[in-house]
């Protein structure tokens, strides 16, 4: 079982990921919403690429059965019910229905990678249920971050190393790749991710947005045996 | 001063380079082979991306004042004078010649890279050197890392760690992308180069090809104060 990564939505290449199992990344916060909006009871979520996309879905699958949620720059979209914040996704507002999200890096890492065999929305919360899905089917897996803009990010890799750590516990006999074994380390050397992550740029970027409670959150290690599965524009949680 | 890495020859693109700083990384071995060939007094060095490129360019320029040098999947090629061991390049072999050299993933990088402001070539023998100089450029620089065979490599990136370190030591302001950060924390946290190398790919494959030597040369740091530029197809060593 070969383990490789990508860093970020721009350096995704159809010969890396083609019939691989992939599980993307964007741990603040894209993914980390995506799966607590399943934990709490949504239906699906629909992710798509651009605001007028998600209007236009909306308006197709009816107002009453929809939540549209993501962000630009990291801030709400005007006429969204909810922003990027995966505190606001709760049972009371998400159960039952279909979340429509658009964000800036995640939503284009989970749609450039449909040539893959599968592909599951990785983050903190769910990295041991990821790693426990991805020992089971004991293929080659390349874990894709999202990256913020393009250029890697250090919140993205070191969620990497955390869930290739989690995949380490199994039995299964591992390759793991230079960029691979790299998160590994870090991730080893920095368990307390809050504490490292806090030299990334996106992480700055956040906090001076005042969202230092959603990055509280997202740190957070297996909080949810949730896996969540992207299979034609649809997200839903298996097991 | 913004600093920038790109984790591989396949990964480097124009907008990423454009008018910065380039600094190119092989250090296993192609940067250290022409780091030490200009050290041992050879007149420069010409990277070509082809063997036939290579013996076309001695018949040019005259077998008497030329060395062949390279490697292909690490071995030596048919009909070249030196493989790409840094330790063949002794001065006696190089001195007052035109080094010609093809290498699988440094070359590629170098002849890549033609949009940037001025191209230095590094590794752990120079890297104080090609700070220096960086310093006293005061521009921003992006350090590329040839990888092996379009793939991040280990040793490539705790190389650039420790140019970053090294860097640090002047007075100006840096500012350091995530990837870039993140290498300055592997070097930090594995100074000892050659013990964390043992985890890169590259270095097994070396290490089965009984080159350690060239290893244990590779990982010195500081041995010389050559800064070797690439300018219009030739290597030279500036001070």
């Amino acid at each position: 079982m070969k383990i490789d990564v990508v860093i970020s939505a721009d350096y995704i290449r159809e010969d890396i990921i083609k019939d691989k199992v992939v599980v993307v990344i964007d741990m603040l916060r894209a993914t980390s919403v995506i799966t607590t909006a399943i934990m709490n009871g949504c239906r699906e979520v629909i992710p798509l690429l651009t605001v007028e996309e998600a209007f236009h879905m909306r308006d197709v699958l009816g107002k009453e059965d929809c939540i549209l949620g993501g962000e630009r720059r990291a801030v709400k979209i005007d006429g969204f019910d909810l922003s990027n914040s995966p505190l606001e996704y709760t049972r009371e507002k998400v159960e039952g229905k279909i979340v429509i999200i658009t964000t800036t890096n995640g939503t284009r890492a989970l749609t450039n990678c449909t040539s893959a065999y599968r592909i599951f929305v990785g983050c903190m919360l769910n990295a041991r249920s990821i790693a426990n899905k991805l020992l089971e089917l004991n293929r080659d897996v390349v874990i894709v971050n999202a990256g913020t803009n393009g250029q890697f990010s250090i919140d993205d890799y070191i969620c990497t190393g955390f869930i290739i750590k989690e995949i380490t516990k199994g039995s299964n006999k591992l390759d793991l790749t230079d960029i691979s074994l790299t998160a590994l380390k870090l991730y080893e050397d920095y368990p307390v991710v809050l504490e490292y992550i806090s030299n990334a740029k996106h992480y700055n970027v956040m906090i001076n947005l005042g969202l230092k409670e959603d990055i509280n959150y997202c740190v957070q290690k297996n909080i949810t045996k949730i896996v969540p599965e992207y299979t034609k524009g649809h997200i839903i949680g298996i097991s």
